[in-house]
């Protein structure tokens, strides 16, 4: 996942886009009573049990995670622009062909490719030592023979301002405090800009994350055109802290920073698209997508490796138990996500013609550990629509529909109109191996991917069964 | 710490060392009650509650976490036979002079000179995945183009002995499941014995830690005579789950392992000493240390800075009260605790002379995290009246006083006899950062450091004030 965002996303006026015959004509409100459309939900409760048997209990227990380990094992991680993420989806591709999935395809799309090289920052002064650090997306190198400078620790980009006269020709190192990721994360995203505004040669930011094992994190991070491009990284929280404590003692800091970061040319990749046609509305779609790209370090296991694979999970659930629903049950494994959503963006601006046949798009991309429920965006009769369908989760006792359906990849349908939904799990760990070294299958549970994928496959099916697309707004 | 020991010191009869008229006869027994003793203790209430007031509330708190930073921001890790060690001592001793402490004092130890070197392990089959690891103390270094050997990865040293026709040639990699740390801990000390045993050449163990964010963990390993000395390392948890998921596969695996680690000759170092003179029985002793030296990786802020500066401030909270107990309290700074109780050893043949003088023997190694009381290894008598001191706590609710005192540096007077008391922590997180990286300052807490040398300073000092010494068995 590269952002949480927990922006609540208001009424949308539903665009007409009237592009041709098949489109669903969301104005055709339905004259059933909300009670008739409870029965209809209610007898999906065999279904549900059917699929939680088979997931949690059944043959295909532990499949998503075996399926997982597999890839990440033997492709390991696989960064936009990468060998890996290609090799990664060429293999994907035939597994969902093996799986036995309908209209398995690719499409293509134009993505970043960032490759770090070499790193190392080294502190000189007051002593010798090697600082762990991870060089952040799309960041410059420096000179082969780095960058020598003094440090300027500041806590906030308040302070920043303040001391603005003090940061010219410094490396400065960001020890903000961590709140919560959605809120701290714009320290990795904007300290290079921020500091090359007042003159900074390069930035070093707090890893963003609750808790440490002297453990670096990389992201994503942006820069503004006519702000100078400087290096930047990110240190463990455990050196900000020390620089921290030693700047507050008046200690001069020296340090030494090599990146041989660089930016390529944009290259080819795809999203990865595979279907259980529907029987009765194929053109309609609802969504189940995770992203297939990851960081350089760790095996990408937890973000976003859970999230794609509780989605094909769903479908071959489905598959499985021999269902087919009445519209089109839609698997997308999204690439270059960490980029900025970039798959998605491309896929969105190619099938947006359809929007008004997506009844609804969901992404797991923020762990798939043990699920208590749904985040949702939509309407309100939506909304009480997804309750009902939760509700057939009773035996697995993950029954919430909360707010603020969100998703790097699917932000952009929601924003359109169209009810998202996305995973709640216990995120308590996650930000701890997000975008590190630990992001391996250690991190992973089997069984709660399990349940996962029981609630995913429940879900999707069942919205794709109905008689009715969710209502919109 | 090096090793946690859980072994109940049984009843120890008393060596009659007889050396001089200064020694204490512990056959002389108190004709006072118990009651009487109660009384005594009781009267400690006010002093306990200025200990508590000035290390808690007052002008010392946060004192000890203060010092601590200063010294290991300023010197970094404190690795036996090293440079940093060196200068880390002289520091301690100025600052123990300044501090105005009686008989501050070096006392020479000879102790292993072992360093690491660089070191990668990188994995060439079944794909290229460079490894994090830490080579183990003591551990010899390999050839410098490496050893390259495909890996067998075992479970246990029961496995390895049923596949012990296998590991010809191989590097063995031991995943064995994390149990307690003084369970596990035999797989990093015998680790690479057994695998030399049976043809191995090298060992690499997945690091002993219950949590991991990709954190190699090192310590002593123990080479045995007669059988080779292969080179070991400890590999992070992740990657040793990854190699026995490979290996269940069926999937070759090879290993380049490269180290520069090399034993040198033993070096010259010191345990610090430091006093508060006792003003009736000067020459009894109530001892309260922690060991100065660390591993070579983080800041040895945990393990064991923390236990080293309450110690201290035990010392300092006691002068600053102008208290001045009947019989000496002595601090010692242990050196080379993590190599096997080195400095402790040599302080305990030097000083077992005057074992009758010795009335306790405390150390803090494992954690000053909020404590809740005491180890103790004693009498029954000499508990009932650690239990009655413990009650001085009450205003902290730091009252138990369970069983199985213990400390690597005071184990070996625990065994002669001496009662001994260690600090009973909350370990929940402690051996995340054992010897890793990651022991820092950021793990330390200057509150819980407050409370913890609370506890200590009263304990030492009212120990060393009573009329009598602990009686033991």
């Amino acid at each position: 996942m590269k952002f949480l965002i927990f922006t609540f996303v208001g009424v949308v006026h539903l665009l007409s886009l009237g592009a041709g015959k098949a489109i669903y004509r969301h104005d055709m409100v339905s004259q059933r009573t909300f009670q008739e459309i409870q029965k209809e939900i209610a007898r999906y409760g065999d279904v549900a049990k059917a699929i939680i048997q088979l997931a949690v209990y059944g043959n295909a227990q532990n499949r998503s995670y075996d399926r997982l380990a597999l890839l990440v094992d033997t492709i390991g991680p696989r960064l936009s622009g990468s060998k890996n993420l290609e090799m990664a989806i060429g293999i994907m591709h035939q597994s969902l062909k093996d799986n036995d999935l309908d209209n398995v395809h690719l499409e293509p799309v134009k993505i970043p490719h960032w490759e770090r090289g070499e790193e190392s920052a080294v502190m000189l002064k007051p002593r010798i030592h090697t600082m762990a650090i991870l060089g952040l997306g799309s960041s410059t190198g420096t000179p082969p023979e780095g960058i020598t400078a003094e440090v300027l620790v500041v806590h906030s980009f308040d302070e920043l301002k303040i001391r603005a006269s003090e940061a010219k020709g410094k490396i400065v190192v960001y020890n903000q405090a961590y709140v919560n990721y959605s809120t701290t994360v714009k320290y990795r995203i904007q300290g290079a800009v921020e500091a090359a505004k007042v003159g900074a040669v390069a930035s070093l930011i707090r890893s963003v994350t609750p808790f440490s094992i002297y453990s670096p994190h990389t992201g994503i991070q942006k820069y503004e055109d006519g702000v100078p491009k400087i290096p930047t990284a990110c240190i463990t929280v455990e050196d900000a802290n020390m620089m921290s404590r030693m700047a507050s003692r008046g200690v001069k800091i020296v340090i030494q920073l090599k990146m041989e970061a660089k930016n390529y040319p944009d290259t080819e990749s795809f999203n990865i698209v595979a279907e259980i046609t529907g029987i009765k509305y194929p053109e309609q779609i609802v969504l189940v997508s995770g992203h297939l790209d990851s960081w350089d370090v760790g095996q990408g296991a937890m973000d976003d490796g859970g999230g794609a694979f509780i989605s094909w999970e769903a479908l071959s659930l489905i598959r499985d138990l021999g269902l087919r629903p009445k519209r089109t049950l839609r698997l997308v494994l999204w690439t270059a996500e960490e980029q900025g959503g970039i798959g998605s963006f491309q896929y969105y601006q190619l099938h947006k013609v359809n929007i008004s046949n997506y009844s609804l798009v969901m992404e797991s991309d923020a762990g798939t550990f043990l699920p208590t429920g749904l985040q949702f965006t939509g309407s309100p009769k939506a909304r009480a629509i997804m309750k009902e369908v939760m509700s057939l989760l009773q035996p697995l006792n993950i029954t919430q529909v909360l707010s603020h359906g969100q998703g790097e990849d699917i932000n952009v349908w929601i924003q359109a109109g169209v009810p998202g939904a996305s995973l709640i799990d216990n995120l308590y760990k996650y930000f701890f191996f997000h975008h590190s070294h630990g992001d391996t299958m250690t991190v992973m549970d089997p069984k709660q991917m399990n349940v996962a994928a029981a609630v995913w496959a429940v879900v999707s099916y069942v919205v794709a069964d109905m008689e009715e697309m969710l209502p919109r707004f």
